[in-house]
């Protein structure tokens, strides 16, 4: 998938000029993807993108790792074993005012720049990059929703192909893991199985726990697709539920269902929260609602725009994120549904399609 | 697996004493597993564990993933969706001097911090926690030896197992990820397939090339086992090796074996580089070397000490590295051949154990 590198650094300097950002650093991840294509190792061994206001984009890489890097709208350097990396790339600008760093660097790395460049004004990149990452355009939208299928495809398979009971949540997981990567996932990313009362926790590693009759259970996973993520989130019986467990499964997928319908542009993301938040509060169970009703995704899994109280930013057109509300009873049991949408011109574009109920499984 | 979570703690407020640091801040990673047993999930959700001099360590872990955690030697403070961690961490100290922070800690945090902490000086804490983390105890040994053996299955399995001839780089990654797994590992953390001319990238990332008769392949992967790395290299030969590409992979085979055994307390990791190297150099290769000798390796896939010229650390008693020597000539194809060594009392200790001779394949 070949993006307009050239345009999106373009517009990059643009909003450096904007913001008074005399220097971006860039180092291996989502960032450096987006404006780059270039997907680098992370590791102690520095690869930086560094864009001055004024100058060609120079691509620091590791010596080793040169051979990997397709030609861009920037200039590469390789740097030696025995090389100084920070060193060469702070000669790309002398005595910077404000330096804006990705929020992943690494903070050796930060250090590090912070001894060459003393007087400098740090702040972290997503205040640029978000405004640009952001918004999705129409083929991110399209790589989205094609991984959004693709985990959709798993979910449709499970109850027909996967056992529960009597096998561990880590025996469930590599199958929902297996299944990720055979639908077209390059790799399956995170796989929660949370049975019973491991489902009151919202992130929980799948263990050693044996699946019983009777179990909920929250199966949350997804995988990258060419770069961009799937995300989502269903809960399932092993068997019958409760009365009790049902009306609680019932009420997040109402939460769920309000949240999606809130989204249009012009909506700020706090509201989203708001809409589905009320719905399990009106029913008594807001104090088992713990996180945010959702996160953005695109080339990662959370991104901006965060769902979430206090985030009074108005959704735009184009915006990708998960609307995902949860109710989680300790010792007892969770239960979570999530869906991407994207936010259309005439509202919720929801990615995600598999069934939202609480479908029964063996 | 457990181990000694207070006594390591205790070290690390040692040597803060010794060195001046009056706080060390360790967000999700090999650190905090380290002296937790914690394995937190990195996001944007901080997770740190706030390490003073003087007061009892606290662990921040976001509200809803506090059900995750298991009491330790440490206070657990969990936070709410709409609070700020750095302000709860920073409460824990005021005015520190000397700050030390996890070298991976996402630098977003850490501009945070520092906006929070103005006057302090700031330092990785690695040159802290390598201190503690390079010397591996008993337990760890095997638990490194184990993760090897595992990948030493694998590697014995491949010449009857997986075909080569006519399918893509990425088909025979698959295949040696799954059995990474299958023989025991957690995860398959990484898988290098470099065949013909891709062999001379040494980080080359699995692709769409269809593997031929005749080609050279570099196949270099590991995974986690119970939180510790593998990580081992053999170059195979679909069918017959021309006498040229023999040659080089009995060179490399010959540094390798050079670097290993100059392993033993006192040495610097400078000379097994230097060991290895000059194997290669002197056959007229030099050139094409075009990495370090090797990387710690223990709780991350590379860690203290790297053995590279320059680094003129003495090896001590329990410290675990790869010793990984390659030839890459450019546009034809590549050789690596690559173990992790324990440096033991009576020497090296090398945990792989495959056949280090060009195997060939089909």
């Amino acid at each position: 998938m070949a993006f307009d590198y050239s345009g999106r650094l373009e517009r990059l300097k643009d909003l450096m000029g904007d913001r008074g950002v005399d220097v971006v650093l860039l180092s291996a991840g989502a960032d450096l993807s987006y404006f780059t294509g270039y997907e680098a190792m992370a590791s102690e061994r520095l690869t930086v993108l560094v864009v001055t206001i004024d100058g060609e984009p120079v691509l620091l890489v590791p010596e080793l790792e040169a051979p990997r890097l397709e030609v861009g709208p920037f200039e590469v350097v390789a740097w030696g074993e025995t090389d100084d990396p920070v060193e060469i790339a702070t000669r790309q600008r002398r005595f910077p005012e404000r330096v804006a760093v990705g929020d992943h660097m690494w903070s050796a790395f930060t250090i590090a720049f912070q001894k060459n460049w003393t007087e400098a004004i740090w702040v972290p990149a997503s205040t640029l990059t978000r405004e640009l990452r952001m918004r999705k355009d129409r083929i991110e939208i399209e790589e989205l929703r094609r991984a959004a299928r693709g985990v959709d495809l798993v979910m449709g398979r499970i109850q027909d192909e996967v056992r529960f009971s009597g096998r561990t949540e880590r025996d469930v997981a590599r199958d929902l893991s297996a299944m990720t990567v055979e639908v077209g996932h390059d790799t399956a990313e995170f796989t929660i199985v949370a049975s019973g009362p491991n489902g009151a926790s919202p992130h929980h590693t799948p263990g050693d726990r044996v699946i019983e009759r009777g179990d909920i259970v929250v199966c949350d996973f997804g995988g990258r697709w060419e770069g961009y993520y799937s995300d989502s989130t269903r809960t399932f019986c092993v068997g019958e539920p409760s009365v009790g467990e049902a009306e609680v499964h019932g009420l997040v997928q109402e939460a769920n269902q309000a949240g999606r319908e809130t989204v249009r542009p012009g909506v700020p993301c706090s509201e989203i929260d708001r809409a589905a938040r009320s719905v399990i509060e009106a029913a008594g169970y807001g104090e088992y609602f713990i996180h945010r009703t959702g996160h953005g995704i695109g080339l990662e899994v959370h991104e901006h725009p965060y769902i979430v109280k206090g985030n009074d930013m108005p959704l735009e057109i184009g915006m990708t994120f998960s609307i995902e509300p949860g109710v989680y009873i300790p010792d007892r049991f969770g239960v979570r549904i999530e869906d991407i949408v994207a936010c259309s011109e005439r509202g919720p574009d929801t990615l995600n399609a598999a069934d939202r109920s609480m479908v029964r499984v063996d």
